[in-house]
């Protein structure tokens, strides 16, 4: 990753009116002037520009709309270039191929990103925001993104980063005053207390990392239940609903993901299940087996039928269903009303999936099961594997820190585990020294033009 | 289509790193202040400007770059807003939800351009040359739209309309003097050239729809042979060629459309023949009516053989390939050489697909094959089924007016026909009166966005 080249990519997927393409770089001024006629080196920045884009020959490949960002004002800190044209999949390599002949080239995915990170544009735990932005499709994954973007989660590292260099100057004063044993307990109290309340955030933020899965991937949910019960209907009506939400925004392009259910917020997929057919018996065994499966992967259990179900069924199910949140539905409340109103102390929830105009109680019990705590702004959620990774590297050495202070260890090996503590956190942000291993295992997951 | 609203459309396809939403009507200015933080009815307009977009609660949708087109000098000549944010498709259509909020409604397809020709900003056949721009996949189609964007059609209208206006007030004046019969044959003379020169002129453009169909929808190409000659091979070989072109631009996003073949900027497409095979009787019969069927369909015909064909199979193909431009080739010449130089006539190529590092004469041959004319800058040729047909309407009347010259038809029929030559002209261009449904059929083809 040589900061010296001029780096290009196409930063829109084709098959829209208008394309966009980006270069940056110490090159990208004298590159974009070559290629586009109406661009000098003393156009004014920050200013879109109608201009043709000429190949070599003279030939106009489009008529664009380009926008100089010089250094360091520009999203990766170099100088940058923003082409929009029209966005035809030939224009836009045509236009990437022009821009690589005058000497720019190809950038690598997430290459934009690192190096607005290098050159200090933004911490590595906002540049990974920037990617988890790009991919978040649903309002809890955008708000985790936005946050962690907006620096919040850094600024909450950086806390613990005072209160974990001042820990160690406390320690370090205890060294100083190593002869004065009175002074040296009365410091210790006052160290655990500060260990134990950095330790507590830290398992707060690691714990909410498990929030943070379920919002980003989504919450697993199955429906089972017998054949006939009306499965389909619910799903669908579950996807209907969801869909009416964005019926207003007629024609935007909504990718139709068949199973992926957004209630409030939140991103719940479907597990497929095959119903428990009654028709060969090889056939049902192979249907419960498939529900099995579903159950165990799901974490919500929603479990319909149309009669009461008899006391194996319910025992079975209850079995199988133990640890996830299990929701028992009546449905066709329309033909047969619901006779039980809770099954093993689980509410029975009675609708018509087909006929009700909305299935609000349902979704709001499947929302509730789903356990997500309140989310406000500023409120921070990991998200990221590294992250909670280094979180727990950090919560294991300063446990160790606890244990020392604790058992009378001297200050000089608490020190280490300090300092270790410190590291784990400043790996997250990339303050400490990042390997380029660990740059190209967080950016190769970006996409290119980013 | 009330120009007095408001519309907005994604413009990008979701999916990349950057999505684009843009805005055009009277409210655009006032809307995109009510959602962006930091744009104001004072902001420098085409200065792109970084603010967060934010919902009714405050709530950060996305740091988004935006930049004000005033009108008139936008693409549409209205008041226009352009917000270029990360390429999340939650993030696309929550901006859009918040614009539709604010009071503004979704685009329909091609609304954008619709408005630029309403407002003068281009003619009717620039505005189609757009969706063509965006639909192009070679140089060839990109040249075409190009310069029909770039007016050069338009142009061209403009001087047959000059034209034919001088013929009608010549007529004019012929009726003026219609008591002097001399006058009158004087006149008619220079009438008639006047009239055969734009003939001339509108069947030539005429002409050149076929060119341009070609070069839009590609060349159909089949290539037919026995099983085991290499047919798979060289098929690869020629996609493989092509792609080479991109393989320094790698990475860049080009569909795999497999059997689309790119020949000196030309589009082929190969057409599927199965080999005939010779197995059973019946799926022998089935392969040999599949490959008369590609014939049937195809343009150029390349019979791929590895040995010399017998005398019933040269004649057989020669009567199925009659019309069609055919181009024998030996293939394996590495491991057989060919031992015919020409069959009936064509020239027998000799390549081996497998090892030959260029197949250079044989792509040339199929090149000369489509027989698509030389294209220099500024050439204008017909693409469109619209223009087609006007300018086969202008001929017809043009043809009416002629054959009235000569015959010495009173001059006000004569005039009736220019006039109805002019006005199949000018439905080009959008010049005469458009109805609101020929605008619909037009602007209905297009992407929305643009």
């Amino acid at each position: 990753m040589n900061q010296q080249e001029t780096i290009c990519a196409i930063a829109t997927t084709s098959g829209g009116a208008i394309g966009i393409v980006r270069m940056s770089g110490p090159e990208s001024l004298r590159i974009i002037c070559s290629v586009c006629r109406r661009i000098t080196p003393t156009t004014t920045p920050r200013t879109a520009i109608l201009t043709p884009i000429c190949a070599d020959d003279g030939q106009v490949v489009d008529d664009a709309i380009v926008t100089l960002y010089p250094a360091p004002h520009s999203y990766t800190g170099e100088d940058c270039a923003e082409i929009s044209c029209h966005g035809s999949r030939y224009i836009l390599n045509k236009v990437i191929e022009l821009l690589i002949r005058q000497g720019a080239r190809l950038a690598q995915p997430g290459e934009f990103t690192q190096r607005a990170f290098l050159n200090g544009k933004m911490d590595l735990s906002q540049a990974e925001a920037v990617a988890d932005l790009i991919a978040s499709n649903n309002r809890a994954s955008q708000q985790m993104a936005m946050s962690q973007l907006k620096g919040h989660f850094s600024s909450e590292l950086s806390k613990l980063r005072d209160q974990l260099l001042r820990l160690t100057s406390l320690l370090e004063l205890e060294l100083d005053f190593a002869d004065h044993e009175e002074l040296e307990f009365a410091d210790r109290n006052e160290l655990l207390s500060l260990a134990q309340h950095i330790e507590q955030r830290i398992k707060t933020l690691a714990h909410s990392f498990e929030t943070g899965q379920a919002l980003k991937q989504g919450i697993p949910i199955a429906i089972i239940g017998r054949t006939n019960v009306g499965k389909s209907t619910l799903l669908n009506r579950l996807l209907r609903d969801d869909r009416a939400i964005v019926s207003d925004v007629h024609g935007t392009t909504r990718d139709t993901i068949e199973d992926v259910v957004d209630i409030q917020g939140i991103t719940f997929r479907i597990i497929d299940t095959a119903g428990i057919r009654q028709t060969t018996d090889t056939v049902e065994q192979i249907g419960i087996q498939r529900t099995y499966d579903a159950i165990a992967k799901a974490r919500i259990v929603l479990w319909l039928f149309d009669e009461a179900p008899s006391e194996p069924e319910i025992a079975d199910i209850l079995s199988r269903a133990e640890g996830k949140e299990l929701i028992p539905v009546h449905n066709k409340s329309d033909l047969t009303p619901a006779t039980v109103t809770t099954i093993a102390g689980h509410v029975v929830i009675s609708i018509s999936a087909k006929h009700e105009p909305t299935l609000d109680a349902l979704e709001q019990r499947i929302f509730q099961a789903a356990g997500i705590p309140d989310i406000h702004e500023g409120d921070i959620i990991v998200s990221n594997a590294r992250h909670y990774e280094a979180l727990l590297h950090a919560d294991e050495a300063l446990a160790r820190v606890i244990d020392g202070l604790n058992t009378m260890i001297p200050s000089d090996l608490i020190a280490e585990d300090l300092r270790l503590t410190l590291a784990a956190l400043a790996d997250i942000t990339g303050g400490a020294i990042t390997t380029q291993e660990t740059l190209n295992n967080i950016f190769s997951h970006f996409c290119v033009g980013k």
